[in-house]
């Protein structure tokens, strides 16, 4: 007879960050017992899934400042399990979308079993196309999942790359980066990328296809760089950084460039008055330049084209793709803190448990 | 018998600029006797005109500095005519398209008598609907010419109004803000416009038909006050200023609000490591904010569609029309400087000649 409760650990916020998130600011807490089965008291349509794979993303450190302003999404609570997406198998459910055992991507806790309620439901997507296919599960925390549409959408919905154009990537060998250099050398542009050491410089030039990269923390002048790379200027520069990067990409691009702001990943740990200046903005009219912000969240209607666009990449081999795996929730703090100082190599995520010793 | 040669006074650059430009960066040097034809030693397709009206626009100052990297336009040529846009009758041409008695707006010096040559030509546009219509022939200098038709691109082009947004419009009572403010009324928008006198607000507010208006310069927090104007957040910002308001501005932009970038007014009398910091990037994610620049010389197509929306609103009073006018080239710098430090109220112009008195 299967087990009716199980022990659930979480990792929750302790205390709001200041600076760069330590390991003291999370916990990971051991032994709540919880039911296997919705109780019935949940809000209907709830969805209680056994968590497989935790995806660390570099947007979760806005949500653990204390919330000064509104913003796209709402600041984590102190005491709460944290966040964010995953991949899960379905062990309940009173979504009729869903049933117990369908695997879903989307919206989870950091722990091993979660209760998903309404709203945040919607974002629980189920997997179709895993099994069978060479397809790993975890990939949906990436390439198949937020960071995959998130490159997708910002390459070709806000950059409108031509074939011929010069893209330059930030954080390029991360989990959105590494997709947006590969889809620019699909489109026909010529792609360079920049990253924070000489491994994942490598990786840019020999596994992910760039034509050039380099270390930004070797080079003591960014304009510089950026003018070796792009003599001519550049068109297209999917931004994942912000800061001195962004300052010295405005005097590099050329006319009629476009910037998708992805992420400010350089600026989310420092303090409002302390975030790095930006100064060289006559760029943009000068250069007549477009500067666009967008989230994954306002494109979801168009998962299914970009999943069928790219599985068959992945299916051929066409795409590389790079994950960097903690195992288990003990190390799912450790992961979500690397990846603010470079640690991680691809994309970082954590493994909860394998899927078959889902309850 | 017509006099064939003529006095031209020339107002030159002496020497490049730093900081705020003064008097004695500029000099009306007298005497010079010219030709009142052409003397076939030109290059094919020049014109010979007799200046009537100089506009005086912000985007002039980025020329008066030593040329550090490539631009939209090049820097003035010290020793030479200063160079802007204006109203001129033409006395000889051996372009195709003009004839002696035309009169044309565009590219033309600041001197008396200027020989258009190719390919600035292109820029001069004959007048037709000047008089029997009570449109002053100034108005090409600003409502009819460039600021017109930046105004009208910047606003119905880059920022694509809907009827019920807000918007905010800074450097609110000049040559193209006035404007924007008024065909964000005819939108159906809310608009707030920033300027720098208690003069220049009632008249935002009184003439140009501004919901709400501030003056910056009496404003001890710049977010406060759009906050107070804006307590839903801004849709649209015209941005004519750049540095601190932009940065208050992005603050208070709302989801998917739009910012059309057309001058840094208050940035171009800043050596470029001086230049203000904006620091409130994240906004652009966290809002899905747009930001694009522009300049009004791609957008020459839409003049002729822009003038046919615009003159019956003038000619019927729809539309107010403010202009600062200084009196003889002898004035001309001083016009130009005080641009820089708000002194003219509404669109800054020079008047060279009457047109009666064109030779």
């Amino acid at each position: 007879m299967a087990a009716t409760t199980a022990t659930n650990r979480r990792v929750i916020l302790k205390e709001y960050v200041e600076g760069y998130p330590r390991e003291e600011h999370m916990e990971l807490l051991r032994g709540a017992e919880v039911p296997l089965r919705l109780t019935g008291t949940e809000p209907a349509g709830s969805v209680l899934v056994r968590n497989l794979y935790l995806s660390c993303d570099p947007y979760m450190r806005p949500k653990m400042s204390r919330p000064l302003r509104e913003s796209y999404t709402a600041a984590f609570v102190p005491g709460d399990a944290i966040t964010g997406y995953g991949v899960a198998r379905v062990l309940d459910s009173s979504d009729p979308r869903l049933a117990p055992g369908d695997l879903v991507w989307g919206i989870t806790g950091w722990e091993d079993y979660s209760v998903v309620t309404p709203p945040v439901t919607k974002f629980l997507a189920k997997i179709s196309h895993h099994g069978g296919g060479g397809v790993p599960l975890s990939y949906y925390t990436g390439i198949l999942g937020m960071p995959g549409l998130t490159a997708y959408v910002g390459f070709h919905e806000i950059c409108a790359p031509k074939k011929g154009e010069t893209v330059f990537v930030s954080a390029a060998s991360g989990a959105v980066g590494q997709l947006v250099g590969q889809f620019a050398r699909l489109a026909g542009c010529h792609v360079v990328g920049s990253a924070g050491s000489k491994e994942k410089v490598e990786l840019l030039k020999t596994k992910f296809g760039f034509h050039d990269a380099f270390n930004y923390k070797e080079e003591p002048d960014l304009g510089a760089a950026l003018k070796r790379c792009f003599p001519d200027g550049i068109d297209i520069y999917f931004e994942n950084v912000g800061g001195a990067m962004l300052d010295a990409v405005l005097l590099n691009m050329r006319v009629h460039g476009r910037i998708a702001v992805c992420g400010l990943i350089s600026q989310y740990n420092l303090a409002d008055g302390e975030k790095d200046a930006v100064r060289n903005l006559g760029a943009v009219i000068a250069k007549r330049l477009r500067l666009q912000g967008f989230i994954e969240p306002d494109h979801k209607h168009l998962y299914p084209q970009y999943e069928a666009w790219v599985l068959p990449y992945i299916r051929d081999g066409t795409l590389a793709y790079v994950e960097d795996v903690a195992e288990g929730l003990e190390s799912a703090s450790k992961a979500l803190i690397g990846l603010f100082h470079g640690r991680n190599v691809g994309k970082q995520l954590v493994r909860v448990a394998d899927d078959e010793s889902s309850a």
